[in-house]
């Protein structure tokens, strides 16, 4: 269960390109992960006006994209917002994903799918997320177990983030089960389980949630120099500060997630513009809270 | 943990066309459901010849259906085959879906997403899965909790089957641990939860492998009537008979799962004939072993 030596074996994970570039974000105090879950219906009508579904889901994105891509360590589309949306939506999240890539090389795509299926469609799951979308790392759900996710954790060049322990307010049903003899929660089973047997290819993460700040703290204490993917802070009530103490590794270590807060900032005309700065802001703030721990 | 008498209340399965279309195919003896994972790259060149990835992908699914509608209670499309064709993926599988609507209305189609998210994307998935693709059911993964998988199970007109026990190798890591003072394994407690706690609308069901032909009987023992989709006969090396006769409730209760063995029968130019054939053998099977322990 403790945190092992093979955790993020960095000659492993400097094959990853999306780690390297995580590395140098963090240099650069760019520890802010923005989620691009785009609802159609509630785009701007700056955006849909004279657009089908997909130039509009499109063009959004594009703009919030290049309106804070100086403030930001990865993009994270969910993939259910597209979904929703039918083929159009797949295509926008192409588009979208291709359009970061050229862009803003140095930011990387997470693709939230929160997949987890057996062996045969995990390699289709991957084939969608890493050679079809072309994301550089994608959310996993941990139930299955390692063996049926390895054409995930087998992708070397990918960062695989593994749920752990979710921010939402029914997290506590499954994940803080008491596991064995010394009634370990089941989600600090799961991260001791990335941490030291799934993580070959020093290319896993872990998913937790701001909102339990002493279970984020653990988490850390767990997976060693892992990254960790935090959503919660915002809309969901996570306190930034207690999250960014809990969960950093020295200067480094954490994406905070934001989503609505952004990509929704107005629903005007100046949507990107609003977008940049509640981006900028949030960033300048991660940062105070990285400087003032050390 | 024992099955509640709320468990598949059928006041409130009435609501649900599938439950009750199931009720009809269990009574005529039709227990089988046919996995609908094409592979583009495994189609036949007979579907493929002269046609779009769409188009080829649409063709060899109403061939399918066509040739095998007489003996199945449900088809389970897995969507990760789909979205490993992008966007032209998640057009045929709509228009898969609408084919079955309308050529065989008496089967249930099963959106094998394995989904669960936290609230908010949930939405977005529940949409994708019953208002764009306009599936009867879809198949859901427990770890989040039931507050977070509320867009899907409050869906009362969808059924909903969550993983309890998976087919494959590895689904002991997680799912066979210890949980609390008598060290329930955790597929006893989600497969409780779900047919106590989870079932207020008496639209779930549950996924147990054939594979555990023990944790099958377990899993019947716990949750009452809910049916019970059972992957891991085949391929898989699941044992068909032994399955029945610890799944089954009373003459019906079960889904029995198989996809490469039916779709993939022949890759010559008679492979829908094929597939009919191999639906009509197993789906004999099924009904004889349900037959011998009358």
């Amino acid at each position: 269960m403790s945190a092992s030596v093979e955790a993020g074996n960095p000659m492993a994970s400097s094959t990853s390109h999306f780690r390297f570039a995580l590395e140098r974000s963090w240099s650069a105090q760019r520890h802010l992960c923005v989620g691009l879950d785009c609802d159609y219906d509630r785009l701007p009508a700056a955006a849909r006006r004279h657009r089908t579904v997909a130039e509009a889901l499109l063009a959004f994105n594009t703009d919030i994209v290049e309106a804070t891509a100086g403030y930001v360590c990865a993009y994270k589309p969910n993939i259910a917002f597209y979904e929703a949306c039918g083929p159009e939506g797949i295509e926008a999240l192409v588009g979208t994903v291709a359009f970061i890539k050229d862009k803003v090389p140095e930011a990387g795509v997470i693709l939230d799918g929160k997949r987890g299926d057996i062996g045969n469609s995990n390699e289709r799951y991957a084939s969608a997320a890493f050679d079809v979308i072309k994301a550089d790392a994608l959310t996993v759900t941990p139930y299955i177990g390692a063996e049926s996710l390895s054409p995930f954790l087998d992708r070397a060049d990918r960062t695989i983030f593994v749920l752990v322990k979710t921010s939402n307010p029914g997290a506590h049903e499954f994940q803080d089960l008491p596991v064995g003899p010394a009634g370990t929660p089941l989600y600090q089973v799961v991260a001791g389980n990335v941490a030291t047997l799934w993580n070959k290819h020093g290319n896993c993460g872990v998913v937790a949630g701001a909102t339990d700040v002493e279970a984020l703290r653990r988490v850390r204490e767990i997976v060693g120099d892992l990254p960790i993917l935090v959503p919660g802070v915002g809309a969901q009530g996570g306190d930034l500060g207690a999250a960014v103490q809990a969960g950093r590794h020295g200067g480094g270590g954490l994406l905070i997630n934001s989503s609505r807060e952004i990509i929704y900032a107005s629903d005007g005309s100046d949507y990107a513009k609003a977008a940049g700065l509640a981006a900028a802001d949030l960033s300048r703030r991660i940062a105070g809270h990285f400087d003032e721990g050390r």
